[in-house]
């Protein structure tokens, strides 16, 4: 595939790929790498970084100032030696939201939505059809099932999984490594929550390492979760303590 | 109005409106599309993206990477179909913080300040001498009267309403959907929460769907709302349970 | 010190410092003032905006879309008026995240991390090898000691201080005035917490005006802290209150 002669681009974008599909746009000011492939009826608003390794499905729209393709970066700080394949992939009719930061190694389904700004780091993959709310910061080794919704400002802790069909409210806080990070990176000791099939967390909830979300269970809002929460339960609290089982059509 | 002599334009921007007021200054590698209408006095800094239907009053400042006029944007994924006229208008001396993002279908007043990223969907109205802090994002639909201040991250759901002097502090979350989002969206049983005037959340702080937080009234920091809280009293707690009325000059 | 030949700037960038070190290289897009003088082995990634008086050691890596040396500007709503000095200096190897924003008078050590989006108002002093996460925003006039970390979503209220070696994980609320903004700014009544050397606040945790987290304590997640906390103590809870005393090696 090469750039077809009904691809619209701005002489002021900096594009150095040809290799983009029928109908695509691209905007003013957009910096596009080599060894970068869009599909067709792909729209790239202005300012939106995209670099080499990136790969984007057909009918994609990237909104203003989007970063795809990061390198992870430590500084001399970060505990943690980032390791990562220099690839994206995002699939089909995906929206990308502006200022959102997509870091390399990581994959995307069809039909998903990356809310403005929010961050995705490495090793991530993320099914179709799910919403990731704004601002949400999804950290490294983070796998998320199709058709699951994380709405504004959540995060999720490094080596973790969250099943299908899961709704995580705004502000929760999902945390990985039960000694505060003062001790290194010790790979078999950080491990985030799991958070099953069905399941909806509330709001403002707080998740400790390594619990378990059982499928079709619901956590109350701005509950503290200390322990494994059963299949079909309620909990709320702090820390959360079981309620009730739950019937099929239960609300938060 | 057209372009006035004494207004700058950098060469590196790309600006195709001519409806610029005088001593206006436009940074480069600003996009500013046709009919967008810009005041006297007005700042425009680079990477912002401004988009056709936008009007600035005079000595609105924005800031690096804003974005005005987003259209909102579901990917197969989001549950509600976005409505939305294809406007944006923005008071005077208004200052719109870096990575801001202003969806369409959004009025604001004069003096407010939007905060660095903070995002406003569409159908919002926001009063004049506002304060939107850092990050915040508010939903569609939502109403927030003049001189309220939200601080920092803070998320307010779709369908609210926040009144007039109002204090909302950092980290609170506002639900507006008692069905965690699972059976789509049904517009008669999806509202967020009531903050009438002069009212003051703390920080951290859950309002569950459709509570009224009453006038003069104040949530405690980290309190769960769990019910409609009478006018000029305290509550606090998880959930917020009653603690005083208050008198003329109570705090948090 | 002045551009060297071995610099790369690409002919899409708009320079105007010629006061550049050794193997850097500026990426298409970028803006820079005059007056802005920056190391050896810098990189300088697509639309990024530097103001007059940023000065970058070597070997700093700044990502899309940051913003460094932004002006404090409170448009008429915001009851303080910042005092700050026209400066920025970022020590060697720092790292810099995509849509990070600095404002003017800040000044950041070696080695140090700032995530993507974070915000670091004026006055504020960060040390060497420290971690800011994505989103964190810090208020004016607070001071961070070395090696100490900040993960996601957190904030920090202005006039404040971090000591060293101070673990605060995401989602945390710190606030800084009793009076909740609504008898306009009283320098005297309106300070944020203490968190002393090698202490640690859980996630989603709120710290109350004033309250001291002493040297190595513990605050669990989710806690409110309304009165100081001693140190070496473990407490937990709404409010918090004490646990237990620690030994040397405790965990979150």
């Amino acid at each position: 595939m090469h750039t077809s002669s009904d691809v619209q681009i701005s002489l002021l974008a900096d594009v150095k790929t040809s290799n983009i599909g029928s109908r695509s746009k691209i905007y003013s000011f957009a910096y596009i790498e080599e060894k970068v492939a869009i599909g067709a009826d792909v729209i790239i608003h202005p300012h939106v970084s995209i670099y080499q390794g990136v790969v984007l499905g057909d009918g994609v729209e990237v909104f203003p100032g989007a970063v795809l393709g990061k390198e992870p970066k430590g500084a001399g700080a970060l505990a943690r030696t980032p390791t990562y394949d220099r690839f994206v992939k995002i699939g089909s009719r995906c929206s990308i939201g502006p200022n959102a930061v997509i870091y390399y190694d990581v994959l995307i389904g069809e039909d998903t939505l990356i809310g403005d700004g929010a961050s995705i780091r490495e090793q991530t993959r993320i099914g179709s059809r799910v919403v990731i709310g704004r601002y949400v910061t999804v950290n490294y080794n983070t796998t998320i099932g199709k058709r699951t919704k994380i709405m504004d400002h959540s995060w999720l802790a490094g080596n973790m999984i969250v099943g299908e069909e899961v709704f995580i409210s705004g502000g929760v806080m999902t945390t990985n490594d039960n000694d505060i990070g003062k001790n290194g990176f010790n790979e078999t000791d950080v491990k985030g929550p799991t958070i099953e099939d069905g399941s909806a967390v509330g709001a403002n909830s707080t998740l400790l390492p390594k619990v378990v979300i059982g499928r079709n269970a619901i956590v109350g809002s701005g509950s503290i979760v200390t322990k494994d929460v059963s299949p079909g339960t309620l909990v709320m609290g702090s820390p959360a303590r079981f309620v009730r089982s739950l019937q099929h059509k239960d609300t938060l």
